[in-house]
C-alpha cells in the first residue's frame, strides 16, 4: 500500500514480474477489497497470487518510531513479518523508507558481524553497471561501518550483478589539501591489510562514480545520497537540454525523425525505472525498497532485484562471508573467539 | 606555471580574455624565458602584459605546508603577493588547489566576519545558473561556516550572476529517518531566524542541484565536492552514450548530420570550460582557481569570474555586507562590540 502510486502500480508491477519469473508466487499485502477487485481484472496474476489483508497502512509522514509503535497490522510490517516467518523469500515496498528500514531492522535483525545495514543501488557506467551503498540509512559511519559495506556490496556485485572480481572503491574528494575524513582514512587502511577478501581499488572521487571506475562505491549515507541524487539530476538535465535541441530548428526535428529509434533506445538506457530497487544488505532476510514515485514497470525491476537476491542465495552466502570474515572484523588483540576449535577451522 | 598545460593554456588563455577585456593589463608570472618566448608570437597581447619573473614553481603534489615554506620564490606566491601589495586586482592559477588556498589565507587573510574561506562555482541548470560552494576548502564545518558561506554565495550569485533576489538552500539528505548532520540543522536554523539579508529556501537534496531549485547551493566542502563532481561525470556519461547512439545505425547517422548544428550548440552548452574558475570566497582578493587541465578557452573563462568580480568591486561589497551582518554573527548572549555606537547605526 506504500507509494505515490499505491496499490495500482505494484500489483500492476506484479503482473509484469510474473512474465518474467514464471516460478514466483506473490503474497499480496494490503487492503483485502482493493486488491480483490484489482486481481479479478488480472486472471493470470490471482493464479500466482494470495491476498493477504492488512487492515492499516504506514502514512509516507510518518516517522520510523511512530510507524513502529502505531504500524504492527499494517501492510508494509505485516509484509515483513512473513519474511521473519519464512513464510516469503523477501519484501519489496514502495513505501515510508526510514519506517521500512526500521521495521526491517527490528523484525528481521542484522546478519551476525554486520553492526548497521546499509542501502545499496546499482546504476550505468560507462563501462556497464555498478553499485553504490549507503544511500542514506547511515548518516554518520564509523570506519568498521564502511569495511562491512565494503565487503556487503562486493558480494552484491558478485552475486547479483554478476562481476567476477568487483573491485571496491571508498568515495572521497580530489582537493590536494584534505584526504577526507578521519573515518574514511581508517577504513582505508583496514581494507588495504588484505584481510577482507575484496579487490580494495583506494579513493575514489565523485566523477570516478559514472566513469565506472569501480565495480563498488562505498560511502557514508550522506556523500552516497548526495551523489546518487546529484548524478540523477544531472542525467534529467542534459536530457531535458537535449529534447530542447531538437526542437530547436527545423534541421534539428528532421534530424530526430531519422534518429528516433536510436533515441529510443538512448532513452530506455537511461531510464531510472531500468535501475529501481535500492536493496538493505546487512539484514538476516531480502529487503528492498522502490522508489515510491515509480510505475508498474519500475517496481517490476524492483521485484526483479528480490528475485534475483533470493534465487543466488543471497542471505545464505552473506552468512558464510561475514563467518569468514569474523576474526579480522573482530578487535585485534582480543581473545579470539574460535580459541577452543582447531587452528585450522579459524584460519579457513 | 600552474596546471597540466603551463604555460601555453595560461599565456593564450589571456589571450583570448584580453579581447573580450579590452581594459585589462596582466602581470604574467613565470619563467621569464619561457614567457618572453611565446609573448615574442603575440605581440597584442605583449603590450597589455609585463613579465613578471619568477624562479620557482609550486609542483602538483607539493603539500599545502611544503608549499607554504618553500615556495616564497615560487610564481604562485609572487602572484598573490602581487595582490596583497595592490598591484594586481586578482589571481589566476590552474595550479596545485591545496597550496593556492594555503597561501591565498596567509598572504590575503579572510575579511572580517568570516573564519575560512569557501570554494565557490556556478554551473548550469534547468533554470539558468546557480553558485554552490564550498566545493573542498573545508572538509569539516561548523554551523557558523555554512551560514558564513551562505552569506557569501548569496552576494557571488547577485554580483556576478546577477540574479535579483537569489535564494539559498542548504544541501540534506532526503530519507525520511533523517534530517542530516547536526551543523545543517543548526545552521538552518539560524538563517530561518531572518537575520541574515537573504532569500532561505531550506533544505534541497542532490537533485534540485541541476534542476535550479534554489540560486546558492550551501554545503560541506566533502558533500559539495561529491556533489560537483559526481554531475560532471554523469554528464560525461550522457554525452558518451550519445555519441554512441548516433554511431548505432546509418538512420541515426543521418539525423546526426541534420541535427549536427543544434547538437554543436548543445555542446557547447554543456562545455565545462564555460564553466571553469572557482572561486574562493572571503578572502580580502581576488583568488580564481582554473581546472588543472583546461586549455586556453578554459582558463580565459577563469580570468573572466576574475575580471568580473573586480569589476564589481566585489570584495569591498563582501566586507560592508559582512560588516552589516556583523552583530547576528556573534556570539549570542556576548557584550554586543558597537555598545559604544548609537543603538540606530548599529540596527542599520
Amino acid at each position: 500500500m506504500g507509494g505515490d502510486n499505491a496499490p495500482r502500480s505494484v500489483v500492476r508491477g506484479a503482473n509484469i514480474a510474473r512474465k518474467r519469473f514464471p516460478n514466483v508466487d506473490f503474497l499480496l499485502y494490503g487492503d483485502q477489497a482493493k486488491l480483490g477487485l484489482m486481481l479479478k481484472r488480472l486472471p493470470k496474476l490471482r493464479r500466482v497470487s494470495t491476498i493477504m489483508h492488512a487492515p492499516d497502512r504506514v502514512g509516507d509522514d510518518e516517522k520510523p518510531a511512530q510507524a513502529l509503535r502505531g504500524g504492527r497490522n499494517s501492510s508494509m510490517r505485516l509484509a515483513i513479518d512473513a519474511v521473519r516467518d519464512g513464510k516469503a523469500e523477501g519484501v519489496v515496498s514502495a513505501g515510508n523508507t526510514g519506517a521500512l528500514m526500521a521495521m526491517a531492522k527490528v523484525v528481521l535483525r542484522t546478519l551476525p558481524g554486520i553492526d548497521r545495514p546499509a542501502m545499496a543501488s546499482f546504476f550505468p557506467t560507462m563501462k556497464g553497471e555498478s553499485v553504490m551503498l549507503d544511500l542514506g540509512a547511515n548518516i554518520e559511519c564509523s570506519a568498521e561501518n564502511l569495511v562491512q559495506f565494503a565487503v556487503m556490496g562486493e558480494l552484491f556485485a558478485r552475486m547479483v550483478l554478476g562481476s567476477l572480481k568487483p573491485t571496491v572503491g571508498l568515495l572521497n574528494v580530489g582537493s590536494e589539501d584534505v584526504k577526507g575524513h578521519e573515518e574514511l582514512r581508517q577504513a582505508a587502511a583496514m581494507l588495504r591489510e588484505g584481510k577482507y577478501p575484496i579487490q580494495f581499488h583506494g579513493f575514489i572521487e565523485g566523477n570516478d562514480i559514472a566513469a565506472g571506475t569501480v565495480d563498488v562505491v562505498v560511502a557514508d549515507g550522506f556523500s552516497g545520497n548526495v551523489a546518487l541524487k546529484s548524478a540523477e539530476g544531472t542525467a534529467r538535465l542534459v536530457s531535458e537540454f537535449l529534447r530542447e535541441t531538437f526542437k530547436s530548428s527545423i534541421l534539428a526535428r528532421i534530424g530526430y525523425l531519422f534518429a528516433r529509434f536510436a533515441l529510443r533506445k538512448l532513452r530506455v538506457r537511461l531510464d531510472p525505472r531500468r535501475y529501481n530497487g535500492a536493496v538493505f544488505l546487512g539484514l538476516n532476510g531480502i529487503v528492498v525498497k522502490s522508489h515510491g514515485g515509480t510505475d508498474a514497470l519500475g517496481f517490476s525491476t524492483a521485484i526483479g532485484v528480490a528475485v534475483d537476491m533470493a534465487q543466488h542465495g543471497f542471505i545464505a552466502s552473506m552468512k558464510r562471508e561475514f563467518e569468514r570474515v569474523a576474526t579480522p572484523l573482530a578487535v585485534p588483540g582480543a581473545a579470539p573467539a574460535v580459541a577452543a576449535e582447531p587452528k585450522q577451522a579459524a584460519a579457513g
